[in-house]
């Protein structure tokens, strides 16, 4: 059933393949006033696009988006946000050899089951081009949440756990891939800063709750850490625990091993992710699979494809958390029936 | 907002405080003709329920669920089931000297910050008592997927990092917790077999993302992981890509480094899935805090407090697993046309 | 699939069949600090409560309601709040006859070809004693909307058409109903005075659109008119637009044909709602009808039925009515970026 | 908050202003292998489109549908279908005079109210345009129920109280209000044969709840009626209820008072609506009316408007009642347990 939408005052819908005409996405929920025009969404979408480099493939699209709607003389209007980016470069046919296999580490296989039918071109429905339109969308809740002071840190962390500061090593490492046919896993960090204490909503859509769906919705994640993550299985309560601390009048905790976040709620520290990709799925090298009428094959993929996904899909990490927690923000404004009567009489 | 319930087809709403009269799900969306009774649901309740042992608190409750709708003669009718669950051994008293307090590695500064007011008793509505109420509401998935012919494997595999099979290890290390008033952090894994290939939803209720939001839906949940997990971040494609292979018409993968899951969709091979939980953040050794008023003061939280997590957490764990994918295969039902059409003539 | 929950922010979920242990509500996303006790909910269950009189059920039952969650010390907590009301004068024997029957009128034939299992006592989960669970939670929301200064007319205008004015004619024409063993319809009106303008979500959210789901999930309403409703499609624009008039700052229209709702927004009249009911289908005069296994019968029900239905359902109309008001308040609280900003700065 | 998206499991969501580059729809949810092309909506967006003729606007556009996602090979696989509809004949020069305008019987006061800005061009958001973007998604299911034996015949019934089919009558009135300046109601009556049994879900997803949501969020809808509709107020039980018959083991009703739905569930019968709508409220005859500075003005509207709404609003009464019955067979397909194990043993 209908699984394209995200998010729930501020809502995103993505729709669009890899080599249809366009992608896009329609931004429903936003509130009145936001100073918005299509240049506003250039900075994030230029992120993740493929630069030619060693890091990426070789498609090469500008990646504008339209604004359709939603937006009059500079300013949203509450109205759906309609957002479209035509797709300019593909190159359909050399996805022909692959309308009858399934390809290993992609969901082919899984697509074919449910559906019974698939646009195998450039991997349809499935394929990380689909992520453009959600950059565009959360382009705007990251748009929003600049002006309420949040800001975010978004990095590669490590390539094939080779810290991304080693620039040499990273170099010779994804020359060493080139040659061989081979792709590499990677690993991205996301730090926000300003974010307000109580946020999130108990208990099933605790921030991280939505953080972790946010996240794993992103192709090729298999691991996601909020704060210390998987290290706080090792430690002590007594050191674990963020003491917190009064300074004149506002409450601080003195360490952040929880990432900002506990119970669910945000607690006025750092938010801090932890994002772990897959390498890429298309290799040159041969791999057995298996057609879908069930014959074993042996397949080399052609086509363009980045060695690594952390590089452009760290703007995507950066996306996916903005709209959780611009809608979480949105979502916080009914907590207190003292604030709804403050409302309206304010108005 | 509300936050409280969780599920498309299959839908529940969880309520209750810790220490009020009672707690409770309702669960809405079930199909009629599930065979159903109240002790049906008593081996889920049982692995969560504390048996005052080392590993859990002295709060021992018989967890009984009544089950007040949506049941009739032995079989679910379609209505919503509404459990019940009593509440017969509270010690608010205990708590009375933490009502101005914002216990560390709690969720009390968060709902302080969002609501402004809160039931301290127990940790109120951020206790863990909740949880029963998902055992409850996940059993009923758990019934109804054992019929479908999934089984879960969910164990502790370590805490404080030591494994779970080395027994003695662990009893060590517990008395010495104990010894010292602390807590240790913790780890559960949750293996499923027998799903089908070809559920979860394109692009945001991707089969893992759902997991991701459900898994850190459960309070002290710091980490996911998928399959391999974080450990795909080190590994190359040609290694990382699970080979598909036919045999006899029936295609499976060689290799499982995926868990089960591929561009969100499952493939028919195991689901699996590890948890990090943090420490028991209620200890009795003194920890530095605040009161709600802004005092800083220094804390020993006396209350009868499990010293580690997984091990009454790990039903949990399968819980919320199952009330993912049984919801997974309601969505998917509507998947095909073809599928549509013969339904509508075979009735 | 799952239907017993309404509501985006402040959301109610439903369960409960008629001759069960209890019926009940779970209110979710109630803004935390509103004062809320049992007492106070007293007044609306009241009005829905059969009095033993001409005009309803000799069922009576004090439909108490017990808060089990989601209040503390006499506020709301922000968490949800678990309504529960226990059956105490059911006589499920009255029904034995009936557990084969399909009833004219009755949701019996549905729930057996939907769910092909059905809880027969009483009208099992098709019950007009649902409504009571709807009455309790709506309460809440007319209790908030009551704080905002919005206040409810909710009338029985007419019962066969006559006018409820005339007392006596109304008498004679239930005594006259009750001799013959028949039921008739009904009609009620709601006018809700102190409703702010700009309420409403376009486009399928319309504050009319939302009124009229709300409406007709009572049962037995088989019309619903906003304003002056069908009238309307004999009236020319120039007569039926209502003209704007400007007054020391202050915008109203001169007249009300549109009942307070332009385009899905209220405009700040008063919003005027006109339900017709059918009449009772419960009645003792015999009528043709099949079992489920299909054979054909003649049957007259016994057992305790209202002769007409808009006396105790008016405050069923008013209950879902707030719902949709309150609601429709809470989700306009993000329509603009200039106060998200505001109540950001304002914490 | 975010209010354009429609339907549960086949989810609709519309974006677009009526003087903007385009408009357009995301269908998310449908069914793969439908077959479906940009020719097979052509005949539902035909009938909306104003002809030039003395019931509509002198805007005349040729309304092509773009698919531009969703489909491949001429069937639909299962991903969201972007619709897109370009505008291009828009005069938005005609609405320069009404920038600061609140016209009555118009949205535009609310909108002001609600979001403080607004694209007053042709209405913006709220005019009629938008429902081409319904029609476009409506008419995926209808051809999708049209392969399930579901059959619509939707009228225009009356215009200003005048019985549709005196055509003389009608084009005399039609001709006074032209040379009046003014505009006149109407009524549309939608009839559905060939619908299932069993469909719908209780209790605040009735089938009847969910059409009158549809309903009244067209625009102009001031009143809806299921069955005979406001009628059954006036009615005896004995005489309203229909009688149940069953003939060679299949169960029909013998009239049909209800309109083919009995307690939010269908019953097999007919589904019979009857919608209301208001004169159209932009005419040329001066009104009183304000500014949004509050000025008290006289206004004539000049434009391309129709005289009367339900001749080109027909379509988009079945398109609304199309989106519901679909959305509640798939609803419907989860509802045992015993066709739930059928369907993942037929795979």
């Amino acid at each position: 059933m209908a699984g394209s939408t995200f998010g729930t005052i501020f809502k995103v819908t993505t729709w669009g393949e890899s080599h249809g005409p366009a992608i896009g996405a329609v931004v429903d929920g936003c509130p009145a006033g936001l100073p918005l025009d299509e240049s506003s969404l250039k900075p994030y979408m230029e992120r993740r696009r493929p630069n030619g480099g060693k890091l990426s493939t070789k498609r090469v699209e500008p990646d504008n988006v339209e604004i359709l709607s939603g937006v009059y003389e500079g300013l949203t209007t509450g109205a759906p946000i309609s957002l479209l980016i035509r797709s300019t470069d593909q190159h359909s046919s050399d996805y022909d050899a692959l309308k009858e296999v399934c390809r290993p580490g992609h969901a082919d296989f899984g697509f074919d089951a449910k559906f019974g039918i698939r646009d195998h071109r450039g991997g349809g429905r499935s394929s990380a081009r689909e992520t453009a339109a959600r950059v565009a969308a959360g382009g705007i809740a990251l748009i929003a949440l600049g002006r309420l002071g949040v800001r975010f840190r978004t990095e590669v962390t490590a390539i094939g756990g080779v810290p991304f500061s080693r620039t040499e090593e990273i170099d010779a490492l994804l020359d060493s891939l080139k040659a061989a046919g081979d792709s590499i896993g990677s690993e991205v960090e996301c730090t926000v800063s300003g974010f307000p204490a109580g946020i999130g909503d108990p208990v099933f859509d605790k921030l991280d709750a939505l953080l972790g769906q946010a996240l794993f919705s992103i192709g090729a994640v298999k691991a996601v850490e909020i704060g210390d993550g998987r290290k706080v299985s090792l430690m002590r309560g007594s050191k674990n625990n963020d003491p917190f601390h009064a300074e004149c009048g506002r409450i601080e905790t003195v360490s952040n091993h929880a990432g900002g976040i506990l119970g669910g709620i945000s607690n006025g520290s750092d938010i801090r992710i932890h994002v772990y990709f897959k390498p890429t799925p298309s290799i040159s090298l041969p791999q057995d699979t298996v057609t879908r009428s069930g014959e074993n094959i042996r397949l080399g993929i052609r086509g363009r494809h980045d060695p690594v996904i952390a590089p452009r899909a760290a703007v995507v990490v950066e996306a996916m958390t903005g709209l959780v927690l611009f809608d979480g923000l949105l979502r916080n404004m009914t907590s207190r029936m003292s604030l709804v009567e403050k409302f309206y009489r304010l108005q």
